[in-house]
């Protein structure tokens, strides 16, 4: 097609120019996430992965579709989409990750009203520099533009993840007994949770701006630094822990906090008991909860509070479990325990009566 | 968390009982799905799928992102979700055939500025359908609530797929050859491409709305109706020949037309001659075309123009080819030809002069 040819799908919004020229830059970032699995070169309509199944008795994959929901607009207003792309990559691998499985493969869909060419390249730039680190394979994806669709800036984003995991190791919470410890990983900040709360409370009551400092909070970064914090992978400090007895189960803290999401790693007749002042609410939630007049209640339920990654871990190799997670970079810190009781959770320690 | 403890969060925007009301409803769309590999339970944070790799040398896994594009602000005006599910499942699935895979299982996205059950239900239902009549699992999927991103009244909905194939017969387009026959299979209307030129020329041009019917036009429907003839899912037709000497290629005629998809099916020094008077271009695609006073060749570029699916088809295989098709129900039509040449489209035909 010519570029005069071009002329009525323009007029009609749609700048295919412009669409491939982002694509053939985004080529690079997707080549740059090759693993050995992948067999398909970029233009098939597909992508084609072929598993190492060596070792494993039933392979079983597990996948995973996830957003980056309104971070996205908050990178918008800063004007840097470099982070999100890390964001979802990270969130769908802590996903899978939590039934026991590695990645192998992952998939991308960017829209927007007119798809920038800066801003798809930072995007992709962020899903591939994270499919690199997780070691999967960026294997496709689907960039739309959507005149009138979106607001002009804003992106949306959707990753989609395939992993492997042997079926004897599926962690699926039926390994957790009475006297089992919980165990945190530090999360990085809000991680993809609770945005529409936070910016709610920091640009609409507090009238802040990207650009502000949020009030009487230390160490002093601007409201746009501590919400485009990256939300982390646990993959690397958690892998070594895949298939050993001392781990029972994992739980990925996302939206509905840990009220939410430890039950689902919890089998009947086990309650989970959280102490709440075991470890230090970090800023920016303190700010949030403070600024906005929150509940500490519904605090726990929008974010994870500090909590990015709960293991599970058998007392009798809980040391072992401590220190192996120190040797990866980790902070591990025990916060709970596993009660006989109606499955759910029990938020224990200071602001936390009547849960 | 209380009705009461909600409240912080809803002020926000983000309803959490109206999602969970949607969400229960969508779960007994999504159990209808179960085929034999589904080992999870829904509430797991990923899917978990066991395929049977029986009777395969070495499975490969082939999979695609799709979206539907602004198909849905159509749907939208019409006030009818149900069938852009089924869009986009059948969109995927023929993406991925193309290649020579059957489906396996599926995930979607659907995001909205508030999620209401009504639309929510008839998204997942279409989802569900199509599933089920593709033999292919809704394993999990993602909604998500974004006050302020998306239009009130609009919804954003993403797809992927992931399928099996067996190496050995991978169809890439190596083993075309000069000589080979194109055949094609009829769409069922626009597919889901070319959405934003046909909305340009039909409402903001001509000035109609969803319940106009087009001027001219036999027979007579609703543009409503005409813009959301459901995409056609070639499985079913296609499948007994996969694996078939006489299959040489598949192309899936998406956003670009034949110009765009066939070439990704041919190999270096193979050009595909296509005779565009040797099957009737469809309503509506003449109505947007006349209408829009859009050129021939800007018209094969944007849209199917009728042809849903091309097979390539060797010569001496043709007739049980054609047979076997109209067997399940296909009308095919042969097209054109292969012929020596630099890898590219040449249209040839009444209105085609210049190409």
């Amino acid at each position: 097609m010519s570029k005069e040819q071009q002329s009525a799908y323009r007029d009609a919004g749609v700048d295919i120019d412009a669409q491939d020229e982002a694509l053939h830059r985004v080529k690079d970032l997707v080549r740059a996430t090759t693993t050995p699995g992948v067999l398909s070169e970029l233009g098939s309509f597909g992508g084609l992965f072929r598993p190492s199944f060596e070792g494993l008795e039933e392979p079983v994959l597990v996948s995973s579709a996830d957003g980056v929901g309104t971070k996205l607009r908050v990178a918008g207003l800063v004007g840097d989409y470099s982070t999100v792309g890390r964001d979802l990559v990270n969130h769908c691998v802590n996903d899978i990750l939590v039934q026991g499985a590695e990645p192998l493969l992952f998939l991308d869909y960017v829209g927007a009203g007119v798809l920038e060419s800066g801003s798809v390249v930072q995007l992709v730039e962020g899903v591939s520099s994270a499919c690199r680190e997780n070691g999967c394979a960026l294997l496709g994806g689907e960039t739309a533009e959507m005149p009138g669709f979106y607001q002009p800036g804003d992106y949306e984003l959707v990753g989609f993840v395939v992993g492997l995991v042997d079926r004897p190791k599926i962690l699926d919470g039926s390994k957790v007994s009475v006297g089992d410890v919980l165990v945190g990983l530090p999360s990085s900040g809000l991680h993809t949770n609770g945005y529409s709360l936070a910016r709610h409370v920091l640009f609409e009551r507090q009238g802040l701006t990207v650009d502000d400092p949020i009030p009487d909070v230390e160490p002093r970064r601007t409201v746009g630094e501590w919400l485009l914090d990256v939300h982390k992978s646990y993959l690397r400090a958690v892998r070594p822990l895949l298939g050993r007895d001392e781990l029972r189960a994992l739980a990925h803290i996302t939206g509905g906090g840990l009220v939410d999401n430890l039950p689902r790693s919890l089998p009947a007749g086990c309650r989970a008991v959280v102490h709440t002042d075991s470890w230090e609410v970090p800023e920016p939630f303190r700010a949030i909860e403070r600024l906005g007049g929150i509940e500490r209640q519904e605090m726990f339920r929008v974010f994870n509070m500090g909590v990015g990654m709960a293991l599970v871990v058998r007392r009798e190799g809980l040391e072992t479990v401590l220190a192996e997670l120190r040797d990866h970079g980790e902070e591990p810190f025990v916060f709970g325990e596993v009660v006989a009781g109606d499955r759910g959770v029990e938020l224990s320690g200071e602001g936390a009566e009547g849960s």
